[in-house]
């Protein structure tokens, strides 16, 4: 059974499909194209599994289908990639109605969508992602961007996909560190809002982690619920859209400090959102035993818990004030009024610091 | 006295303003900022000029001014040119409520204002032109730009400014090449769907040339008229907003064919809009009287109205294949019914031959 969510964004809503056998089944797809022509972009990595059905399901129905294949990982989520995919779309001669095609993961998703952004001032654009994070969070919303190298997601645009295609089935090649790295973000939902989701992991994560397909399209429909609401309410982040970012102001750091890739996004964003706990707690929100729950759940899916110290709370600070959330200089951090309700608020130093020496491993 | 000139743009309305000694009134763009800071973009030739006293009267109300000055030239339309952009705001961790202001042509505000699109998801924004052809045309409506190896503007996003400030005090330092290449585009917009307009830039076209400082400010505010409507109606050019292209589809394939700055982008358009006038001529829409009124006002403005030849008409039109009006390989051009009154059309092959026979440099 295929489950939609919608996304009701007022100028472009659309649909997620979270289902199974949903990749070589291209009426969906067809039915939106404006014109019978695609360019499918995807990695070293994801094409040699899904673009062979998904190009024979589109191409059975006469659509023309363009394939750029890019390297894989996060650290190349560069200009340089990006000018891969313009090339291959202007030496093919891409129009204007010829829509983009995110078939991967995180980065393909992001990258494919800032290029069907700017590309020709904006093309059509698909998403089918194939990890659980690119279904659980990255895929949804309209965020797309690139890397620089002072500071991740620092070029992008906000650009809406108009169908999101969710194919649980290609969870199952996922390498068990990507899961992991995805159910970060999955934990994310509960830890901001949804204290009963947050609840509904810890008794199931057993099974989610041993990718009971049952539970895991569960869980990315909840995810997608979450999602849809928060960005139909605030698309372009001036307000609660933030939310979504807990544990990433800290992740970005680790990310950046330590060289996009060496740690995956969403390990990072565990790592963040057990540093965030820790500040809340020096805030005085929560208590000991809720830090230890967020560790808990954490520690359960094999993500990490303790932070690189990136060298000493200086450079750490240094690399969070290159953040996207800096207003006049001070940086809002989303926090946890409790779990299951997070805030957006500033951080004076010394919560900043408690936080730091209780997450981060010891500087040698 | 100022002129205002509003664009109404439903989810972005804003203004132009064209006046004299615009640049030294800051309280206008203050009135606008959500904080006190911008990053001015210019020109190694334009910043010399108007730089200083922009930041003076600034700097006077407590605004923190950074500047960022580029090379000159179409040539430099380029990623590189944007990436320095970029490597300079995240140098100065320019925030997502800091302001780029465009200060100089078409170039610095088509990169400009795709700049403020893309850093960090979408910036501020303020255009003030000051190149004749940025200032009737350019700057308004939202389209910017960078140029690629394998076509023009291929590259850019639909992103509004938050106002346009037309000093004409500044066209009296333009170089008369530039001033004629504008004058081009003043043209083009009699063509399209002012025959009043195109009358009385003939009789005035002298004064005009001269810089007529009362004629100037007539001409600008009539253009910004005419295009404010049109873009108000179709932001996105999904229909109508196509005709203010007129020439531009033969333009770009000159500019492309003979290296991006060879010739100024006016003086594409001018000669691509004799190239159209011919080819409306051999569909039986316009006479020899037309067309030759065509070219007689391109003269007295000093305009090129013959097109080099690109190495012969199979050269030409495959750089013509190459623009952004291509719709599953079929090229819309916009065309003439009569003068004064553009279509959007396909062009026979024999009409595409006849206006290039007509109007190019006998190849050698």
């Amino acid at each position: 059974m295929t489950r939609v969510v919608r996304v009701d964004i007022a100028h472009a809503p659309y649909d997620i499909l979270i289902g199974k056998n949903l990749l070589s089944v291209a009426d969906r797809i067809s039915s939106l194209l404006p014109q019978p022509r695609v360019a499918i972009v995807s990695n070293t990595t994801v094409a040699p599994l899904y673009m062979q059905p998904l190009v024979a399901s589109l191409e059975a129905q006469g659509i023309v289908c363009q394939q750029i294949i890019l390297p894989d990982g996060e650290k190349y989520k560069t200009w340089e990639s990006l000018n891969l995919i313009m090339d291959a779309l202007l030496t093919e001669r891409a129009e204007r109605k010829t829509t983009l095609i995110a078939l991967g993961g995180g980065v393909i998703g992001d990258m494919t969508g800032f290029a069907a952004a700017i590309y020709q001032r904006g093309v059509p654009f698909i998403q089918i992602p194939t990890t659980l994070l690119a279904q659980v969070d990255s895929s949804v919303g309209g965020k797309t961007a690139i890397n620089h190298p002072l500071g991740k997601n620092m070029i992008g645009a906000f650009y809406q996909p108009r169908l999101v295609l969710a194919d649980i089935d290609s969870l199952s090649t996922l390498p068990d560190r990507e899961f992991s790295a995805g159910m970060a973000e999955v934990i994310k939902y509960g830890l901001i809002d949804d204290p009963e989701f947050l609840a509904w992991l810890e008794v199931n994560m057993d099974g989610l982690m041993a990718r009971d397909e049952v539970l895991l399209a569960e869980a990315i429909e909840r995810c997608c619920q979450n999602k849809a609401r928060i960005v139909a309410a605030d698309e372009k982040e001036t307000g609660q859209r933030a939310l979504l970012n807990l544990g990433h102001t800290f992740g970005h750091a680790i990310e950046a400090g330590m060289g996009y890739g060496v740690w995956l996004h969403g390990e990072a964003v565990a790592a963040g959102m057990v540093l965030a706990a820790y500040a809340s707690q020096a805030l005085g929100h929560l208590i000991t035993q809720d830090v230890e729950r967020v560790i808990a759940i954490l520690k359960k899916t094999k993500l990490p818990v303790v932070s690189p110290s990136l060298g000493g709370a200086a450079r750490f600070k240094e690399l969070m004030a290159q953040d996207k959330k800096v207003d006049a200089g001070r940086i809002k951090f989303i926090l946890l009024r409790q779990l299951g309700e997070a805030y957006i608020g500033e951080l004076p130093e010394s919560a900043i610091d408690s936080a730091l020496l209780a997450a981060c491993e010891a500087d040698k």
